[in-house]
This record gives C-alpha cells, structure tokens and sequence, in this order.
C-alpha cells in the first residue's frame, strides 16, 4: 500500500506600499514563517530585496498587493507594471514580470486594498458574509470592493478615493490632492490634511481635537455613498487615521447621511478585524493559494 | 429516425413604473409580438392588467424590472415583494408571488435600472464590452450595474440616486429629496428640480436654458463617480433628462472633473442605445431568457 502525500504548500506575500515593503511567507494555513520589512528605494534595489527573501524563504505562489496605479488586466501589455505614479523611478515597473522571471513561481497581482479586502473577506471582519467594502485612510485614501468572490473593477481597479465629496459646511481647507484640490476625498481626509488643517501632525493629536470633525463626517460620507454605490453587508475600515472611537462616531454620522432612507444591516460598518493593518497579508496569502488550487 | 424539436420560447417583459407598466411578449430573438401600456393604479388592479395581458399573449418566463425599493435577494422573506415605497398602498405588494400563481411561469425580478443595464449589456451600448454602469434621469435618478454578467449589489439592490452630491458652487436650489434635501443627486438633478428652479417644465425648455449647466454638472459628477468607483467600461445615460447634446457637456465636465487623473477608455459615456428608454424590455427579455436555460 503506498503512502499518502499530502502537499504542503508555502504561501508567499508582498505588500508592495510607498515607503516599505513587507515581505511574508506562511504555510496553507497561514501561519508565518518568515516576514520582513524592507524601505521602498529604487524598483531594481527593493525587488531584489524581494527576490533575495523568497530565495532564502521558497514558496509556491506569491500574492503581491501593490499601491497603484498598476496594470491589473490579465492579458493587456501593462498587465502587472506599475504605471504613471508621481513616485521617481517607478512607473513602468514589470512588477510581475520581475518577480516571476527570479522566482519562477506565479504571481496573484492586485491592488493594495483589494488584498485587505479579500483577507476581511476570508478570515477577517467580513469573514461570515458575500460582499464587504475595504478603505484605508492614511497618507492617501483607496478602497476596494468584493462582492461575491469577486473584485468590484472592469477596465482598470478603483480609485475610491478620489471621488467627489460633499464638503462639510465648516471646513474651508484648500484640499491637498494634486488632481483635485478639496474635490474629492483624499483631498480632505487623508493622514497629512489633518496637520495641513492644524499645523500638527494627526499622530500628534488626541482624537477629540475638533478636526476630527471633519475626518470623521468624511469617512462616514464615503461608507454611506459604499452603501449606495455598492450594497455591500461590510463596509470595514484601515489605515491609521479612524480607530476604534471614530468608528463609533462615523456610524452615528452615517445614520444622520442617510435620514432612514435604506435600510442597514446590522454592524454594517465597523474597523478592520487584523492589528497592524495585516488583513492586507492574509489577503495576499489567500489570493496566493487561488493560484496553486 | 425522429425529427428533432425546435423549442421556441416566448419570453415576456413587465416594466413596473411609478406611472405606467409597460407589458410585452417577445420570441427569443426579442421580436415583440405584443405590447401594451397599463396605468399604474393599485396593486390588485395593476396586476390584474398584467395577469390578463399574459394569459392573452402566453410566454415561458417573465423578466420584471420594478420601481422601488424591493427585495430582490433570492430566499429572503421579503423576496419578490415591494418594499417601503412611499406609493400608496404598493409596500408590501407580493409582486412575484402574485404573477407565479396566476401565470405559472418563473419571473426573474430586479430594479428598472438593473434590467436596463442588462438589456444595453446583451444588445445596446455595452454589448462590446464586460462591463456597464446606466443611470437614468427623469422623475427621480436611478443607476445599475453590471460586470462580467453580475449585477453589483449585495445586501440589497443600489440607490445611485441617493449618493452624496458636491453641489455646483452657484446652485443654491434647496433640493426635492424628501430624505436628503440638496445633499444626493436626486435632490439636486432628477427632472422636478428643473421646474423646482425655473418654475418651467424641463420639456418646456430650451436645452441651452442656464438650468442644464446644473443638470449636465451633476449628470457629469455621477459619471465620474462611477468611474472612479466601478471602473467600467462603458457608462450610459437613458431617461428623459439628459439627451444626445448633454452627453457632449457631460464629457467636457467629466474630463474637467478628472483632471487628467485617471485614465479613460474611448467612448466611456454615450446614451442609451434604445429609443423611448426600450432598454428595459430588452433586459427584461434577456433575463427571462436566462431562466430558460
């Protein structure tokens, strides 16, 4: 009689951001093995330092959730590249390419938020329903949606952040979006528009300080249009700027947006279930184990 | 040898408006065979009319796109049924159930605007394409979408109409939205609020009247909105309001809105392929096609 194999698979994870990279390897199960940080310099510099990692640590397929804007078309001629980002050096950059060529195994390649997404999806806030919202407010703001299995985007990914935003009648800040000034959401509610507004940096400011005001009825703008944009029975938050505390305010201000209008379900919106924001890497862990069923 | 059998399915179409329904047979190449309009009086009445159109012109399965809200998630309670309308005596109305019983044939139920995206999806503006958002602006705003064949929507069907709005910097009209006020699209660019700021009928107007820089902004804002939120590949304007000179406005403003951020496909926003809005039908046809299958 001969013995049963059972194939172990080793799981690996980029979290390809602006100013690090995280680099992780995990069994099926996702339990970690190795994990590393290493600075985002120069593309060749910061994906050898990949490559040096995944030789050192092997595995099977490597999910890779990247800050954008990337090509995420499979079959496109941008598919996997970095494209026109204002970061010197990295527009352009075969992402996929580089990494498959090194470590010749495949790579899931997606956005940032759509690998937090996902991890909620599978093991996280939105572990136990069909279709949840992700943002993150940080530096910058992004969102990604799943609905079904399924990643929200057709001719490229989302760019949630960057939509429209109803201003609150008290703040008259200029906005700090290159594009579009105060006009959109990452203009008047990411991470630097609160030491824009106050000359402090947010990190430095208890949560009652007034400016929250503002951050808090913007995050709550966002997960209400989520609502009616999306219908999605989660609607969870990252990124540094909303905690816990602001959650609770958020909820009571999206309940004043939306004046009865929908119905909502219950604990529709709340923080992301990972600490340290890690639902990007179980996200990518997970995407990566699609690639090896 | 035998002779083989061709089926030949008759599919059948209810547009269920806040008006009007508008009732239809078709073959399953979508030839209509039979059409007629029916008032929307109250339910029993209503119904009747389309039990009676139907046992005149039989079909194999029904394609029903509804004014709302209702609830269209399959193996809930309220499944097949009106919801919280404002309409007198239609909450609560057991739509499907109602038709099932009398004509004993599936009905496939969804919001107007999910069965007009489908109908440009399978035969208009979006046929080429995997992806489409349609809006529809004329008594109130409504959109659907759709990717590789799914609805987007979770929890419930979407409420586009209901989104927040940042209001033109010269538009100081209170809005008509009994739930929001100015603060949504509806409440700012949906047909009454043409007469609620001119007192003229919107087709008594000229379309070069001052008021349509209002409409042609926000029909603007909504499309990029959408952009930046589903990233389709096509986004399509039926109804009254916005006609084929306002979809030259509402590209300028978009790309104005954009600022050259993202990337846009060729032909993004275009009208509804279908004259007098028939997109609807043409979903509805296609949908009840799909439950012949």
């Amino acid at each position: 009689m001969g013995k049963v194999i059972i194939m172990r698979q080793k799981l690996g994870s980029i979290e390809a951001g602006g100013t690090k990279f995280i680099l992780a390897a995990a069994d099926e199960a996702y339990r970690v093995s190795a994990k590393k940080r290493i600075p985002t310099e120069d593309p060749t510099t910061t994906l050898a330092g990949c490559i040096a990692f995944f030789k050192e640590n092997p595995v099977d397929a490597i999910g890779l959730g990247s800050f954008g804007p990337i090509g995420i078309k499979p079959g496109a001629a941008d598919y996997g590249h970095i494209l026109a980002t204002p970061k010197p050096g990295w527009a352009g950059t075969d992402m996929v390419g580089t990494l498959k060529a090194a470590l010749h195994v495949p790579v899931y390649f997606t956005t940032d938020v759509n690998a937090s997404v996902y991890g909620e999806y599978i093991a996280g806030s939105a572990k136990d329903v069909d279709s949840a919202v992700y943002f993150t407010i940080g530096t910058g703001i992004g969102g990604g949606v799943i609905q079904d299995g399924h990643f929200i985007g057709g001719y490229s990914h989302l760019e949630m952040g960057h939509a429209p935003v109803m201003l609150h009648p008290d703040d008259h800040y200029k906005g700090f979006c290159p594009f579009h000034g105060n006009r959109c959401f990452e203009g008047v509610a990411a991470g630097p528009t609160i030491e824009g507004r106050t000359g402090i940096p947010g990190e430095k400011l208890n949560r009652d300080h007034p400016v929250f005001d503002f951050i808090n009825y913007y995050a709550a703008q966002m997960a209400f249009s989520a609502f009616v944009n999306y219908a999605p029975e989660k609607i969870i938050f990252g990124g540094s700027v909303v905690d816990d505390d602001n959650i609770i305010k958020v909820r009571e201000i999206f309940d004043q947006l939306n004046h009865n209008y929908v119905q909502i379900p219950d604990d529709l919106i709340v923080h992301s279930h990972f600490a340290d924001n890690a639902s990007a890497t179980v996200g990518d862990f997970a995407l990566a184990a699609l690639l090896l069923k």
